[in-house]
C-alpha cells in the first residue's frame, strides 16, 4: 500500500534496526484519514469473503479496528488486557507472551461477543513475532468460530510471525512488509 | 442524545445500582455506527470553537475518540498507561487514581503531540468521579494547550465529576446523563 509505505518512510523512527517507531500516526497520535484509507485496503482485499466481527486486541489495535470496521460495517470487539469492571467472568481467555515486557499476560473476550460459526477478522497495528495474533486465534478457536483472515498494517517480515502463520495456511494480509533495516533505513518486500 | 439513550436503556446492564455496564456497543464490543453518531453529535456541539486535536486516554476512550475525530478531521492521541516502547521519554505525565483499581497510575503524552497555544478536546466514554479527565485537562495545562471542552458519552450525574468541572467553568458536553438508578432501572436528566 503505497500511501503507507510512504508515510512510514516520512514519519517513522527506527532503533536499534529493529523498533520501528509509528507513534506520530499509527499507535500513540492517530492519523485517521491515513487509517480511512488502510480500511478501505482492508475491505478490498477481503472483499472475496463475508466478515461478521472484527477482533482486535488492546492498545494499539483498537482505533485501527474501529475504523477498520466501518468499512465492513460489522461491530468491533477487543480483547482486554486490563481487569476492568466492564468485564464479566464469563470470558474466552488466553495468555501472551511480552517480549517487551518480558512476561505473560492475558488477554479476554466476552463470551457474548464471539459467536459459534461467526466469520472472524483480526486486525492489528503489527505483526512480529506472532504472539498476539495467536492469542487471538486461541480465542477464535475457544469460540469455535471461522477465522477468515488476519489483517496487519505493518509486518516486520524479518521476524518469523508472518511466516509461520502463513505456512499454517493461515491468511495474512499486511500492507506494508519491512524486509529488513540497514543502518536504520527501512527496505520494503515489494 | 435519543438514539444513545435508547441504546443505553436497552442494552447496559446495571450492577449494584451503581456501574453502568456497555461492554456490548461502547467499550468492549463496539457499535461503529453508533460511535458515527456519538461524532456526529459532539461536532454539532462544538461547531463553534475550533479543534485541533483530540485527546483521550487508554483504554476505553480510543474507539470512540477514532471515529469522533474523523468529524472534526484532526488526529488524535491517546494518553497511554501501559509502559511501551513506541512511547519516547520526552512526555508530559500525571497520575490518576483509579477508584476501581484502587491505586494511582500514570498516564503520558509524548510532548511532540500536544502543542503550546493549540485548541485540544477531550473525548472519553464516562465521566463519573472525574479523576481521568482531571488527568487529561493537567496533559493539556502542561502543553500549555488551549482545553475548548470535553465531551463524554454516558456522564454518571450522580457521581461528582461533572459537576466539579462545570462549576470551575469548563465545558461538558455529556451525551446522556445519569441522574439516579433505583431499582436497576435508569433515570436520564432531560
Amino acid at each position: 500500500m503505497k500511501v503507507l509505505k510512504t508515510k512510514i518512510l516520512e514519519c517513522a523512527n527506527i532503533r536499534e534496526n529493529q523498533i520501528v517507531k509509528v507513534d506520530s500516526f499509527l499507535n500513540h497520535q492517530v492519523d485517521v484519514n491515513l487509517l480511512n484509507k488502510v480500511g478501505e485496503e482492508f475491505s478490498k482485499r477481503f472483499s472475496d469473503v463475508r466478515i461478521d466481527r472484527i477482533l482486535t486486541a488492546e492498545v494499539s489495535g483498537i482505533a485501527i479496528a474501529a475504523i477498520v470496521s466501518q468499512y465492513f460495517n460489522v461491530p468491533m470487539v477487543f480483547a482486554r488486557k486490563t481487569e476492568s469492571v466492564n468485564l464479566s467472568e464469563d470470558v474466552y481467555s488466553t495468555e501472551i507472551y511480552s517480549y517487551t515486557g518480558k512476561r505473560n499476560y492475558k488477554i479476554k473476550v466476552g463470551k457474548n461477543f464471539l459467536n459459534k460459526n461467526e466469520n472472524i477478522l483480526i486486525i492489528d497495528d503489527f505483526m512480529a513475532n506472532g504472539k498476539a495474533a495467536e492469542g487471538l486465534i486461541d480465542l477464535v478457536d475457544q469460540a469455535e468460530a471461522n477465522l477468515m483472515g488476519i489483517g496487519v498494517v505493518i509486518e516486520k517480515g524479518f521476524q518469523e510471525g508472518g511466516a509461520n502463520l502463513r505456512s499454517r495456511g493461515i491468511r495474512l494480509e499486511s500492507l506494508a512488509i519491512i524486509d529488513s533495516i540497514d543502518n536504520n533505513e527501512i527496505i520494503f518486500r515489494d
